[in-house]
């Protein structure tokens, strides 16, 4: 029995192509796949029907208990988004995506009609699964204000943002530094939306100067993120990261140096990043950012310190589920177990009963080695149960 | 229906601890984790048949038709795996493991032993499946002399292996310039036992020395090899490269630069190199080998030509089928359909029938989407039926 994982950021309409599609940098990609996809949501609803549905189950049958999702611009497919997960029982964090600017004219809104779908995301969800108190449980779905990244968002709507960020004291996320050409673009817009500045100034400031990062906020990727600066601007602001993996490995053209965010003490967890990264497991998720480790510590020759560089299953496994907690700012209602908390959970098992796992043990595995096979070769059949909320929302896949 | 996988490298006794124990770098792991486990075959037979079962069990599973396994060092354990592969339909190159110094004492033969044995489990596999004609069908199971490394052999025993491939006109296969701690530890050996050289030569130049390197021959990592110089010999002898890109994260330290040696001409195909791969699955190899290229290019930095770094996964595939057909020098006989040749196939399929997939499709994928979500997400669910030599060698796991 163990908690449930957290996916810190998941595209849910991009499960559609999720799999495919990794062969263009960022920019392109967004372009080529990401906004017709999107857009598809808005002129069919069935179709935004059927693919949430197999993300809410699939991430369900994979363990993940909470997911932060990325929606899409428009409000009508978001709500369905909102009524499968509630409907299911996975606990979600659910994101009117914004962008009025720099996205194709037929996938992009007015800054006015952006905050206006905000909010009425953000009613609609109250009313949906109710308003979280400071007593009594957490209501199963959270609203998440959600700019896209930056260089698709005018000043005016990041600071809108922000003041609603403040009035309904909910959860923000958002890209934050992800690769070279994201970050150069950010830095040029910048500088013209400032004007009288000499130089474009960092993701991290740009935020925090409308208001954004918070201590509900959790950014994804930052890999370009710097440590004396942007890093110590996080901390000071409580506002988290989400590592994505696989994905960086596709898109970022870099490693995050996870370890040594963690030492510094800032937030962190982890997430799929579907469809930059491919697999609805948090499992593989986890073995990728001990991969991604590995490569940081090859890249950074063999003199550093490998406990300041290298992940095992025992820091990743951490990042999935109470590290996500703490990144969501809320590692006193899920993410690990005590009295009082949510009961999030899920039963992870080795053992082969109807032909349902990948994994041999044998005589000469003790326990230990059997959580580490669990965690390095477990997929969906090893998990065999899963609660949210105390109440059982195991997925039965069809048979 | 595809070719069937080729895997060319895996230590089959390894198997036991494969998803654990990848804590420490290449010549302590051996001590600490390889060397007892393989002992303990010699001891304990009945337990060699429970790994060896299943291990060949799970790599028909997830659609490996060959397999190049390196047993143990013991001729008894060693005839075990071929009798199981040999039931069990798969086909499989075996080799039992040679050392005669630098190995612990208690698992170290003489250079006579090791010489008496391989000859021992060459005529025995000639006995189960047959002698290698040129007509007729290939055997089922083939002999591979398999010397570990260059380390735990004396120039004695490699050329005595080197003399025993030319007489059986067989297979070869071991380890070459794997880690950087392993290469320089070969070369100080070679300078002691040339006496009169000035420096030690590189793996590929003493294994050439010996007669070991010729177009039978595969030899596993290669991450240090020389383009120049080592790629250029291999090139000329027509030896092959097993890229064992997850296993290259934990213990090799560098990335193999895959795509490059294709373009030079090199004979390259792929590999599980269970457990210092932790996954049976060639699937998982190959997207491992298409991140593994992602790393590199990173560490290249942006200035690299993509074409000569990126793999995709058409890339992988090819190296997962007729990569390792032709690595093997078999590619007339398997790792494609041709009238003539072996009938080696395997049935993938993304449908969700009884549950068991776990892709999802959707209206808007095209069959080109279909197959690389399969190559991208799917496993041992998704191979239906696994033909060797025409016959249906499909595992039924326990239901």
């Amino acid at each position: 029995l163990c908690p449930g994982f957290i996916d810190l950021h998941v595209h849910a309409p991009q499960f559609a192509f999720a799999g495919t599609a990794t062969d263009r940098p960022l920019l392109q990609w967004l372009e080529t796949y990401t906004f017709p996809t999107e857009r598809r949501f808005r002129e069919d609803l069935k179709y935004a029907q059927t693919v949430y549905h197999a993300v809410v189950s699939e991430l369900l049958a994979n363990g993940t208990t909470t997911a932060v999702y990325f929606a899409t611009l428009d409000v009508e497919p978001c709500r369905i988004l909102v009524d499968i997960a509630f409907k299911q029982g996975q606990r979600a964090l659910v994101g009117k995506v914004c962008m009025d600017r720099n996205a194709p004219t037929d996938y992009c809104h007015s800054t006015e009609q952006n905050i206006r779908d905000t909010e009425t995301l953000i009613a609609y969800i109250y009313q949906t699964a109710g308003r979280r108190t400071s007593t009594g449980s957490l209501p199963l779905i959270l609203p998440v204000i959600t700019p896209r990244f930056i260089p698709t968002c005018t000043p005016q709507l990041l600071r809108a943002l922000g003041d609603l960020a403040k009035v309904h004291s909910c959860h923000v996320t958002s890209h934050i530094s992800e690769s070279v050409d994201e970050v150069e673009w950010s830095r040029q817009l910048d500088q013209v939306d400032q004007k009288n500045i000499s130089e474009g100034r960092s993701d991290a400031i740009v935020f925090d100067s409308y208001g954004l990062l918070t201590d509900q906020c959790i950014m994804a990727h930052g890999v370009y993120l710097q440590d004396d600066s942007d890093w110590a601007l996080l901390r000071s602001r409580g506002t988290s990261i989400a590592h994505c993996p696989l994905s960086n490995f596709f898109f970022a053209g870099n490693v995050l140096p996870t370890r040594r965010l963690m030492q510094r003490g800032n937030r962190i967890g982890l997430a799929t990043d579907i469809a930059g990264g491919s697999s609805p497991s948090m499992l593989h998720s986890a073995r990728m950012a001990v991969v991604a480790s590995r490569a940081l510590h090859h890249h950074q020759n063999t003199q550093s310190n490998e406990d300041d560089v290298i992940l095992d299953y025992r820091h990743a496994f951490f990042l999935a589920t109470l590290g996500g907690a703490e990144s969501l700012g809320l590692q006193d209602r899920i993410g690990t177990f005590r009295v009082g908390m949510e009961f999030d959970a899920i039963i992870l098992s080795a053992a082969n009963q109807d032909g349902r796992s990948p994994i041999h043990v044998f005589e000469t595995d003790n326990v230990g080695d059997v959580f580490q096979k669990l965690c390095v070769l477990g997929d969906d059949r090893n998990i065999r149960r899963v609660f949210v909320q105390g109440k059982d929302v195991t997925v039965q896949r069809t048979r």
